[in-house]
């Protein structure tokens, strides 16, 4: 048998996001990270509101070499229990990163563009529609770009190609069974 | 900040099944592959059904090294348009896989096996429930299992403790957007 290798006619950029109150969002944002890397494709993630607690994927990505890169802003999420920041130190995160996010875009290095958690720090009021709005009307065409996180703005949505709802049927936690490495985080 | 270190106080493995019809099923679980990686757990995937075309997932998990090891198997999904291989061969091809399936787990070498598209396999009756049910029995306490596929039999719901539905919002396809290398292949 032969292996068949897809090659569209034209390569555009999609935009991608990935919602819902489901497990696999990032995980899902992660392995499109991994498959572009197959591809020789270059990718930079941007995670909001997670530069608090580590996750594998911070030390995966480093395994892909400089395929990937991978910054992890913020201070976990604003706003739930245990969380100590104020509102204003998450939003001055998210803006610091939205500079990043703006850099990185016009650097022009990158063909994947994962805004991890984006959808979150729009609904908690730490980046503003139109802020998210303007990283959609500056993308260059042949860039992908994924946002994740619950909540996806119904004008994102509107914005995208490919939209999936991750929606929890059973979870874990719920049994008390505590988050486990390589699975959770 | 300091960041933290999570650690469960038990490690154990969990069950996780990621269904639907949306975009994100491998990836998500490629994404775990990744994570897992990074915690330096080591990985078997053995994908039914998908061994006739290249997606970028076969060399991105490469770049883990001997962390991850990855098995096509098949030739393409049973009864879709345009794939010219009989039922019995499909079926023969994933009872193979299967064996395989019993042997890596016999190996006591991984702590995350992925069964990519089992769900669909079974559902085209190319594994049957009891096979599938055999391998939940045998699987080893600390082994985490990933079963990802559209239409979950909902007897390997039940046994799941993590289960996600992927929903389609939307899909660039339905705008006779062509798949692109890295997102959807």
């Amino acid at each position: 048998m032969e292996i068949t290798r897809l090659e569209p006619k034209k390569r555009q950029g999609l935009v991608v996001v990935i919602t819902g109150n489901g497990k696999g969002k990032t995980t899902s944002a992660m392995g499109m990270a991994l498959r572009s890397a197959g591809h020789g494709l270059k990718v930079c993630i941007i995670q909001f509101m997670k530069g608090d607690i580590y996750s594998g994927e911070w030390d995966g990505v480093k395994l892909l070499g400089d395929l990937v890169e991978l910054t992890a802003t913020g201070k976990g999420f604003c706003g739930i229990q245990g969380n100590p920041y104020p509102y204003e130190e998450h939003r001055k995160n998210a803006q610091e990163a939205l500079l990043l996010v703006a850099e990185k875009m016009a650097s022009g290095k990158f063909q994947v563009l994962i805004l991890d958690e984006i959808n979150n720090a729009l609904e908690l009021k730490l980046v503003d529609l139109d802020q998210v709005l303007s990283i959609l009307a500056q993308r260059p065409p042949e860039l992908h770009l994924v946002m994740t996180g619950r909540s996806a703005h119904p004008d994102i949505i509107a914005a995208a190609d490919t939209v999936s709802e991750v929606c929890e049927i059973k979870h874990a936690y719920r049994k008390d069974i505590e988050p486990q490495p390589g699975i959770d985080y």
